[in-house]
């Protein structure tokens, strides 16, 4: 079967309009958002139902035709395109988009792989509920990437990485076969957690086509605050008695460098800094709470009062209306934009145990500025959850001026994943591995969870067909050869 | 090699007295703490080390030897003994019980697999932390078995099963080599979730030797609730009431039925009860808070006082003190012992979704009577979790009287977990499969969701030496060939 013959094959399984295969539309759907990476493929495959996909992906096992699956295609690491010249075929889950059912009584709600996360975020509230996952790209991204990604976020402190969140899945496995794992059950010990081990696996054991998500109530009332501190030890300090204090209620803990915060000031129109910004470093705060705000934020209070006078916090802003906390929540949420504006950064989503912070930030620091003196640290995290997102950024004119860009990138990367994993952390916190990760996975991790990992992918896609080239650094990438 | 030649070789690997094999100390090991199960091995293993688990693992590799692994032996579906005529042996993890770190800025705490849950909760307290995990056999009950069967209990409600409060593992695979995945990170997105799938999977897939485990901040104040309800509906809107409005701070939430609590008064000395005990339900609730209990307390007394206004509860006692709580709470704590004392009582950890919990009660009620009418029905449950413990209850002297007895208990266990499959709910909530629960794997297990896990069984364990016989039902159990 040629390749024209096999596209027809599609067609067959989604109809006319479920295959894009016209040069000139097929364009976006092979390279990420970044613009760093541009692949190549048969066509794209745009399913409207489970039994389609279900279809697809047979008909692909049986010609050994690899399949990569996109969502929102908003992958940091190029997990949401296909690599360069694939034979293979993109599957683009945009068109399953339903919200299946939303139960105030279950706390849960189902909804398709290629649900928007704001979608999912305003069924939720619509609803008088809680679905507490947030990020950046939460107006583009999908429900099936976030599941694929385990994706983190701002609000994990509190409720989790996705796999928290996920209480069941319907899954198309790699040879076209629908396990229907979609369940409310909070609590249902009947054997493997299958459940867990497609969270995080990337589209390597399987095509995700619907979840049952978890609910929570509705938090009426939020107290946030954002708060300048003199030192990194200071902030640490704040951020351990944060934790102590209002343990449960605590739902996010970001850490802004003095450089992050005057970037996105020097590059993102309308945000602004309350605070002065020439302190080294800033936390934003939320705590959650309902009829006890006012007991909270009493307490609240009287704590930062005590960090002022201790010394531990320069200033503190706490907003009093929704429109005062979107202002200061919009200085986190444009750190992306602002970083893209202002040149070429190499981003770690790195994670170190909250007690190895501090050591890693100064001596990663002093290492980075040792060695790279043309460079800025730029930080901000998810300080709760020990996740830094540790940029090394370069200025556009400094950059152009790099005779070995290549090689400078390369060294950079080193010289930040080594010292978070010297730390006993992890150079993908929350971001996953996609195609741009696998040689992390092929330095860093330990030979025999390699191993164990290779026996699960042989377990669920023996011939390699789900994401070829992705996660797993020693198992087979696509090669040209592998013709429909 | 024979019996003798293999036990010599333990020796080798755990010390002489590391073995038990003579018959006068075995039997404790062989026999589960109900007196139900008895079964037979070639002796004990008391490793005092990885290293030691490691050893004997690769020896029973080589030699195809089964192995048996035991915590607390506190089982209740007889996944601690070992089967009949055994030739395997039985890895007791006891000695492997020490508390290895306790972090508390990282929240995170290492312990040994043979740490009893009592000792890991009384670690986390002298520290100033929370390990919130807490049911009925904590005194006793290792942290390895309540890894292996992702061990649920009274506080999953806010803070999860056991799945949800390990960050790491240290685990003896199948051929003896040693996985080191402790680690305290809350975020960490580097391929599949193995750490997930050794949670639950009872022993099946490996030994755990250590986790690392997730602690919270200690919640200084409690507010704790005991109430009665005039009929189920007007408990589970109460029920619903309390999570909607008390939403994170809510760590439990447990149904007790009139029959329940009559058994606990008749059976139990000590325990009584400050409720009329006539009413056909009660609610035994806490709220964890801090230094916003007088608001909670305020709010929940107003919840509370509209809920006897609209006629939703009968009575209700909040203690004021901890000695009124833990007399509260030990009408709860009290129910294994009550229907151990009444008489043969099936019990049923079933989960229903929340939404179907009313008429899974009250249907499979009306079955039950009508089919059992000698059968008392005798409810405790986790109700936020939708998790009952739904006993089917004969008083001795009926019991007695009772010509067919195994076909009665299948007949009862038939009834009670078609009605949970029914309504979309599970045969295991939180208690595991074992040995008991293979035939309802095989029952009522989705075909494809069987292959999944074999394939996953076989991956790890191909040779199945490792709890031969538990969990999966159509993966060999031991028979009496598999000599040393």
């Amino acid at each position: 079967m040629n390749t024209e013959q096999f596209i027809a094959c599609l067609r067959t399984c989604v109809g006319e309009n479920g295959v894009i295969s016209d040069r000139s539309q097929v364009l976006p759907y092979f390279e990420d958002w970044w613009g760093r990476c541009k692949g190549d493929a048969l066509c794209v495959v745009r399913p409207r139902s489970t039994a389609e996909v279900s279809q697809v992906v047979a008909l692909c096992h049986r010609h050994a035709v690899p399949i990569y699956v996109q969502g929102g295609n908003t992958s940091v690491c190029a997990g949401s395109v296909p690599p360069h010249a694939s034979m293979g075929i993109v599957l683009n889950m945009s068109l399953m988009s339903r919200v299946i059912d939303v139960s105030v009584e279950d706390g849960a709600m189902t909804v398709e792989a290629g649900c928007v996360l704001a979608t999912v975020q305003e069924a939720a509230a619509a609803a008088g509920m809680l679905f507490p996952l947030s990020l950046g790209a939460e107006g583009s991204c999908q429900i099936g990437g976030n599941i694929a990604t385990n994706a983190g976020g701002t609000a994990v402190l509190r409720y989790g990485n996705m796999r928290d969140l996920v209480l069941g899945l319907e899954v198309v496995l790699p040879d076209g076969r629908v396990w229907n794992g979609l369940r409310t059950l909070r609590k249902d010990n009947t054997g493997y957690d299958l459940r867990a081990l497609f969270i995080g696996s990337e589209g390597t054991l399987g095509v995700v086509t619907a979840a049952t998500l978890r609910l929570f109530p509705h938090q009426p009332e939020m107290i946030t605050a954002f708060m300048s501190h003199p030192t990194l030890e200071a902030t640490l300090a704040v951020a351990q008695m944060l934790r102590a204090q209002f343990g449960g209620t605590l739902t996010a803990l970001e850490l802004i460098s003095r450089s992050e915060l005057q970037l996105v000031l020097k590059h993102v129109p309308h945000v602004s800094c309350p605070l002065d910004g020439e302190a080294p470093w800033f936390l934003l705060v939320d705590i959650a709470c309902g009829a006890d705000r006012d007991a909270l934020l009493a307490e609240f209070e009287a704590r930062l009062a005590t960090g002022i006078e201790d010394g531990l916090i320069e200033d503190v802003v706490i907003p009093a209306n929704m429109a005062q906390r979107e202002a200061l929540w919009a200085i986190r949420h444009s750190v992306t934009e602002a970083n893209k504006t202002e040149g070429m950064g190499f981003s770690h989503d790195v994670a170190v145990p909250l007690r190895a912070l501090h050591a890693f930030i100064e001596e990663t620091g002093q290492a980075v500025r040792t060695t790279f003196p043309q460079a800025q640290i730029v930080i901000v995290g998810h300080l709760g959850d020990g996740n830094l997102h540790y940029n090394v950024m370069f200025e556009k004119s400094v950059w152009a001026g790099i005779a070995d860009q290549a090689g400078m990138k390369k060294r950079v990367n080193r010289l930040v994943y080594d010292q978070a994993m010297r730390f006993k952390g992890s150079f993908s916190a929350e971001h996953g591995i996609g195609a741009l990760h696998v040689p992390e996975m092929a330095a860093y991790k330990d030979d025999l969870e390699l191993q164990m990992m290779e026996a699960v992918k042989a377990a669920f896609d023996p011939t390699n067909i789900m994401n070829p080239g992705r996660v797993l650094p020693r198992v087979m990438r696509e090669t040209s050869g592998s013709a429909a």
